[in-house]
């Protein structure tokens, strides 16, 4: 066994694709908008990864059978004009250690090279510790010209932030993308951090479709935003019940 | 050394055997059903395993000599009509690290291949934090199939469980074995998670046998549940002695 | 990808050149210091080196530009007779890892001999716990002739310090480099440890500059130095009026 | 660089060597014998070991000079009849990994195999949690005949003792070296656990020296022990001062 596996169940032709990465991360913000994408495009499965790098686990499906925790790649051929193909990559995890991290982040470069990706745009949650009513986008780019690009696109740009940088594959995917030639930008919405949130997926999806000209129904995410805001009332009132007028300090709900 | 290291005593001649496996795990549930096994059908070593996947450690033995820690895989023919022929897998750790448990996990699934092995069924605790009198035996399956035929033996199936899936290697021959075409179970005892629980062990042993026609005697495995009976009951008395009645949360004696 | 990977700018041609390392660590001395030297020198960038032992990650630049985790190598040709040629070795990080320490400092130093480096400083911090008004630079060397010479500077050697030896880059390009036949010296600013200190850059640099006849502007280190004094006393101060008279102990302020 | 690079000063000509290893562990006994032993007979060295597996870290010498952590190997040439060859490893550190100890380990026995070794001594100490007047040495070894054999020389057997095995090159010395045909015993002297043993190492080295017909000078041990003592004594004195009458809880002094 490689140290990452591609198991590709079929080979795509694609026209100028771009990638876009959605794996687990501060508020599943990534992870939520990949799989909405995927799911709501009716996307296809074309390859399944395998690693030494993720848990060794199998997850247990609701009929009882199991299967390798992995990550995935779908692709989605263009139906209206000026709209590219899209590859898209979600996962159950990311790299457990640093080392796994560039090699998997490697492979899957490896992967975007050989279908003729051209663009990476990386999606994520960008924790301020507060829960925004509506959360908005920030983004880093690989180049100046993209740097602009977003910016007239809705997303915002502060200087120097995130401060800690972008750790993981939606860092990655950037940073040996670049050495590599191919351009590309992080979106990251606005999250509490402490609650899976559904709300800044759907910020950064619609921010991500207006720029790749893909039109997306949030239907499942506000539902599933309506109850995570009730869930996070329940708590609060929990926490106000017990402890008196307090901090909006919530513990995480996956 | 190679990374995983296969001493073979002898090469088996097997008939599309059944690889059983349990490693120390939850209530080291798999372990004792793996290693009771293999003592009442006097199964035969036939391999050892070493790797620097293990801990860096020798056991002593009552003698005085000293044995590496390792993996074991022991043989049974099959001398009952309708009964497969056995591989057994047992041993003293899991591997370590992450890609320590996947490059054990492959290395026995090349093995299990080599010996024309069917079918994998891997054998754990499943921790529900209570002592259970009667322990339930949980299931999960690389296939619908296996799951219809496990229920029809009384393995309980339910949904999403366990919610964590099934880490290490119970998990990973399942996961990695549907990869390469080796259909598998895996049999869960309920356990408290706190004590060795022979019970739990007898309980799973008790459906494998029913389905590979394998006719056990428990004698050992009830006095030995007896015995963690009588201990739990001392930690309680002294418990309640010590601090009033109290809830039941004992600590993990091996 | 390799697991350190070069990316060379330029091939510069170098006559003897002396390597200086300053990567981050106790109070980041010999980061400032290296730092210092290369913004006062207009030093020339050469080359990059991108690692699986460095974190997965990359930095968000004050334009919303991104940029892998690196380390980099300048290098600045003599234009003052007596004074050496000079390779400068910065960066974000040094391995995460023992066994990426090892591997760093090895290409590190693979790539010195290459260039023809003669002998390597490296730039480091020593953590004594109290703030220096006049910090003292410590030294050890790879033979005694570099001692004797570095007292001859003001180089402070105390029998057996530091204690616990010297961890990291600024160690073990002194020890790898010994085992290949290159001579180096280790030069230790004293520090507090608890914050970053630009005075303790400038006195390495001061002794530093008259061994390499390399004449410096150190404006911008005390201006910074200035700014941390400030802030210490401010903490001083916070701390003093919170619990009355108190230790020194102060959190680390990057 | 190789994952454990061996350096060889010398090929050392041998009849029939044992080798006798001391690397730190619990109450340094080990390396307490064997730096003793090395001191004694002048022992030569001939190797030394460096590895990505130990700390990316240089010791600083009393007169200001560095050298990179490493293991040594010396050898001793009988000059008694009856008295066999010797070949002694000792070092700074064990490996930092369960992998790395394998492959330690491994190479150590390579060049064992190499030289001709015919048995291996690990010395260690077995922590008791109590300071002993006159610590006993118990043993394990690879086969029955040499438990018997030790047995004759006041070598303490007890029923699986130590109960948690041999961690550490002193373990997998024995483990590997059996698996190679290389038959060894370890000898651990009884020790607290909490401060370095020279009294423990003395009786270890007094045991041993019968064994190899080597008669050794216990001077410079005793004086070291009775430091020790007195350290000890110290500081049960300051603890009843502070305290009043307790139990013996000291903490670790190397």
């Amino acid at each position: 066994m490689k140290d990452v596996e591609v198991r590709l169940l079929e080979q795509p032709q694609l026209k100028d694709p771009v990638l876009i990465e959605g794996l687990p991360g501060v508020g599943n913000v990534g992870k939520l908008a990949a799989d909405h994408m995927i799911q709501e495009l009716k996307a296809v499965k074309f390859a399944e990864l395998h690693s030494k790098y993720f848990p060794p686990q199998v997850l247990v499906l609701p009929d009882g059978t199991v299967r390798l925790v992995n990550n995935e790649m779908y692709y989605h051929k263009s139906k209206v004009k000026g709209q590219p193909d899209l590859v898209i990559l979600i996962g159950d995890y990311q790299g457990l250690t640093a080392d796994g991290q560039y090699a998997l982040a490697d492979t899957m470069l490896e992967m975007a090279l050989k279908l003729g990706v051209k663009q990476v745009y990386t999606l994520g949650g960008y924790g301020t510790g507060k829960i925004q009513a509506k959360p908005r986008v920030l983004g880093a780019a690989t180049n100046l010209e993209l740097v602009k690009e977003m910016k007239k696109h809705g997303v915002v740009f502060r200087k120097n932030e995130p401060g800690g940088g972008i750790v993981g594959a939606s860092g990655l995917l950037l940073g040996l993308g670049a050495l590599r030639g191919v351009p590309g930008v992080c979106l990251m919405g606005e999250t509490s951090g402490y609650l899976v949130d559904p709300k800044s997926a759907q910020s950064v999806l619609e921010i991500l479709g207006k720029i790749l000209k893909v039109d997306l129904d949030f239907t499942e995410l506000m539902t599933r935003a309506e109850q995570m805001d009730k869930l996070a009332q329940q708590l609060r009132d929990l926490e106000r019940a017990a402890e008196g007028p307090n901090e909006e300090d919530l513990r995480y709900i996956g």
